[in-house]
């Protein structure tokens, strides 16, 4: 199943995004789960199947897209976790740590926004850059999850754009400012739900800046898999369903091009995973 | 005036804390300002005035205090934000860089309790490590805010334990593991509002580990000063009512010891900033 956050006539709601439109299901099982977040921490995303046959409610262009979970307690993303990612992270100038462990960071809610809403170009740094990620997002809770359980703590998976803001990023050793601002990365459209992904390592992830193919990698290689991610931040702190743990992205970003290759206003990027859908976003300047 | 919030009788509230006792506003205004960041984002600290001699409603002692403010919409920290600190960490052998611009991350609220609940000393390391914060409650909202106008933002100031994880803060160059293991720092016990600290750069703040005074600075030594920090991330996320800035520790910090010096189960520490508060939690085992 696929699940979408999003406004609809003014409201906040969430549905069963179908083959025929969205199925609303705020309407339908709201009062008692008023988010998919909700949804997702009662253990009922199951509830959502019976209703998967109804007539769509809209239209899936009709919505305005929220990031699929527009607030997890937690959002934690990897830095430097694909090889080739690394090593042109290194051609560009910026040695770094080899990633022996994972090399984590953390990303408020309000830095990423919903399909088709814009990201929002800095007025203080034209080096505003794309990365195309694979998102996992938590089911079940815990705390000390082992690799071996690991994969049972996941509801499903999502897009990515974990736009950063390189100068900004390189202010300190500290990336966290480059990954924090506003509504300069994506989530969505969809929640797929991990039964229909077989192996989370084998997908293409693809990105484009306009019509140009930027990003054209696979999750086969990623350095920290999925297990070891949700291992290590298990045992920091506890999963909360509705979680978002966005894995690394391939080689391809901007920052690491010559010349560099900026998103600017007036852009569009488009990032596709295999089996877990496309997140398009158009660029706009700073107001 | 100073603001709690905690438990009582097995509800979450919030209060003005008078020298009689616990003056609790969530049963006088609870219904229009469910809580102290609800009163803050009204701009309506002012309302609690009213209250501030009527007879307390309970002993200080007798709540289970939260974090002051419990779910902040960010939670920002600076490492290396004190020049003798920074010497002692480079003492240390990790060499870090100058920090000329704030060295920005994030702490999730989960990694925060309250006053006189435990630390949690991870069961994964030893190396549990104290730091005395000064932290800054934003008031009022704002994106882009000047360094001239930041000091109008503030609601008010409360004590920090930023208590890190040093082995895990130094898997890789993000010391964002190490900073948020669950309950590991702690947020209190009040918000003192702005107007009683006259000026929050000549503070004296001290951290006791047990009986022994482990850290004697003052927020004079602060390398980027709280406009600065404002303005910086303001320009990154907007400023949310009840956001916590909290803005680096002194020296003095366990790691840089020889030997090192480590909070164990069983420890208390005590941090205690003048005019702000005192905020004292013992320590225990993860479990």
């Amino acid at each position: 199943m696929k699940f979408a956050s999003y406004v609809q006539a003014g409201k906040a709601s969430y549905g069963l995004v179908t083959e025929g439109g969205i199925v609303d299901l705020g309407k339908r099982i709201g009062v008692e789960f008023p988010t998919l977040k909700a949804l997702i921490a009662a253990d009922a995303l199951g509830k959502a199947a019976a209703f998967a046959h109804e007539p769509a409610d809209f239209a899936a262009d009709t919505v305005e897209y929220l990031p699929v979970i527009p607030d997890p307690v937690h959002l934690w993303c990897l830095a430097l976790n694909y090889v080739e990612h690394h090593a042109e992270v290194e051609a560009a100038g910026r040695v770094q740590e080899l990633p022996k462990k994972p090399a984590l960071f953390a990303r408020a809610a309000d830095s990423l926004t919903g399909h088709e809403r814009p990201l929002i170009a800095p007025s203080v740094s034209e080096q505003f850059d794309f990365e195309g990620e694979l998102a996992v997002i938590i089911g079940k809770g815990g705390r000390n999850v082992s690799e071996a359980d690991a994969m049972s703590h996941i509801a499903g998976y999502a897009v990515c754009n974990e736009g950063s803001v390189r100068d900004w990023q390189f202010h300190t050793k500290q990336i966290t400012p480059g990954k924090n601002f506003w509504h300069s990365g994506a989530l969505g459209p969809v929640m797929v739900t991990a039964d229909e992904i077989g192996d989370p390592h084998a997908l293409s992830i693809k990105t484009w800046l306009n019509e140009q193919l930027v990003q054209d990698g696979t999750s086969a290689d990623m350095v920290h898999k999925i297990p070891a991610f949700i291992a290590y931040v298990s045992t920091i702190a506890p999963l909360v369903p509705g979680d978002v743990l966005s894995t690394g992205t391939p080689s391809g970003v901007g920052f690491s091009r010559k010349p560099p290759l900026w998103m600017k206003p007036g852009d569009r990027c488009t990032i596709e995973i295999e089996g877990v859908g496309r997140l398009s976003n158009p660029v706009a300047a700073d107001s």
